[in-house]
């Protein structure tokens, strides 16, 4: 077996350790091969770790060998530092330390939940940008009504894209998602309608790169109602919108989420029937809400970076340190660059 | 009782008037002071009205008196044609002579759920922009958790807007709310991160422009999981990102509404007490669907132009109708014109 090691900044995100340390916890006995490099404030980390009974680095290897390592960091980026300011004042800081394992290759890769500016310019900063690419892009999978993911990109990782940055996005999301499904991917663009006249020129341009390239499957426009309709595997558009698309779906969730659970939580007989019957129903549908899904990933880089959602809990941090293993062994910054690749000598 | 004169463009969405004969039928009933001026083939038109007993003018005039007078047209505005197509070919189409009726002062506004691009386009030629507006704005109240609506806007007249657009937007999405409301509305920029770093330059520095403007009780960035929380009164964006959003929710609520269906569809006993206690909810939740709230306006316009969806049925129609009415009602263009002035002298 492969071991896979993964850098996890401890102190990401809106719970910090109280949060990633249990998550690591239940990833090394979930994932055999895992081993885990914890970085951030050791006294924090090991007031979590405590819970679980490893109280100090002896007990720690006693039951888990190295199969986890705590490097201490005293510097953590807060979320409200530009990208700038956190390329100045990063030296130190948990999030810099974890992305320098990968970059020193002694880690496979890193998991944050930490400011995604921030680490988007830290991994360009010390992983450097595959060949071809001009900007690294956020991708996450999103459930389908048929039980089958989407892949979407770029969910925030830019603000504007140009046709150019779209199209290699295409590529990137299309050579991510046949890793997962093992068949060329269906490649759409977000629009506003489906016919060729609507929409920014830069989709517009966009869509004539994709029409003209043989590596990729494109299917053509496709609307932000149609996301989760399983028409498309891969659905490419900029980070505004795509941020914008995927936050409003999860508004849109919650509010139904919560109009359901008012309505069989009641404390009448109607109530107490509904939650005797629907309580499953209300659980599978707490899980199509698309933030319930962890582990964005950061493609175009010459590692293998996770974003994971600033609020996510103890199983959205195992699912985005579940994502970073199945990356790892699909080794896929080799397979989008190779795919770069190919596209390159078709296109000169 | 002030007489109201609405347009209706009969041949307009995706059923013509198998839906919009119908809905004006059904509107005539609901709001007494309404005169309807319906625009489209007249066969068409009296094959739909015979299913009411209207079998011909003289039947008509029995019943209805002067309430409703048909407009014969012989050509129909396609959703595929572009702005510029159909404005050179927009002579005898339902939609332009539903448009020159309001333009010649005989109609008070007009309702149309034909393509969006054409009725932007076909509006602005004959009612001509307010002053001080650049482009118009397609703006719709959502509902939110708490029973109260907030105003969205652009979603979809424009696909790129400068920040001096977005700040009219603001200006007319402000004097359209609070025509409502009757107190001053909560105005916010949508953006991917509340923090004031986050973003693209022209939401920024329509933030600036809004934070300098007293006439307008802007309260900062919301993002677009906050769509629903009765945060704002009016959130404010360009056409391309309101679009998707809107549609976004569209798809994850038809998403939610077709597994909550099947699970309490089922023909289970399960399925059966389902039934009985979910339906009402389901109804509700049916509500909550922004699509069913239909008539979107076109705001910045020398007159009032609702926008119906393509796919409207019969009581989406009928509220689009409801919106036109209002709108006559509360004097939309003027209040917004009047709100307009008093910016411009804020600012020079």
């Amino acid at each position: 077996m492969q071991n896979i090691t993964v850098a996890v900044d401890a102190m990401g995100g809106d719970f910090g350790p109280r949060v990633t340390v249990p998550a690591v916890v239940q990833a090394l006995s979930h994932f055999p091969e895992l081993k885990i490099i914890l970085v951030g404030k050791q006294g924090d980390i090991f007031e979590h770790l405590s819970d679980f009974g490893y109280s100090s680095l002896s007990k720690l290897a006693e039951e888990l060998g190295d199969r986890i390592e705590i490097v201490h960091c005293d510097q953590v980026i807060s979320n409200s530092l530009k990208p700038s300011q956190a390329l100045r004042k990063s030296a130190g800081s948990s999030m810099n330390t974890a992305i320098e394992w990968v970059a020193s290759e002694k880690a496979d890769a890193v998991v944050s939940s930490g400011n995604t500016g921030a680490l988007m310019a830290l991994s360009r900063r010390h992983l450097n940008l595959l060949p071809g690419i001009e900007r690294p892009a956020l991708v996450s999978a999103l459930p389908t009504k048929t039980g089958n993911f989407t892949w979407m990109l770029d969910l925030g990782a830019n603000v504007v894209s140009s046709e150019e940055a779209l199209f290699q996005f295409s590529v990137m999301g299309s050579a991510l998602a046949e890793q997962h499904l093992e068949r060329q991917p269906r490649v759409a663009l977000l629009n506003i309608g489906v016919e060729d006249i609507k929409g920014v020129e830069r989709v517009k341009r966009c869509a004539e790169l994709l029409s003209q390239t043989q590596s990729v499957n494109y299917i053509g426009y496709i609307e932000a109602n149609k996301l989760f309709d399983d028409i498309a595997d891969v659905i490419v558009c900029d980070g505004f919108t795509g941020n914008s698309c995927l936050k409003a779906s999860e508004g849109t969730a919650q509010f139904f989420i919560e109009k359901l659970t008012s309505s069989i939580m009641s404390p009448s007989i109607k109530g107490w029937i509904g939650r005797k019957l629907f309580s499953g129903l209300l659980k599978e549908l707490k899980l199509l809400n698309p933030d319930q899904y962890n582990g964005a990933s950061l493609l175009g880089l010459r590692g293998i970076v996770i974003k994971s959602h600033g609020s996510a809990d103890v199983t959205a941090v195992v699912n985005a340190i579940g994502e970073a293993v199945h990356e790892v062994k699909r080794r896929v910054p080799s397979r989008i660059r190779d795919r770069l690749e190919a596209v390159l000598l078709e296109r000169h």
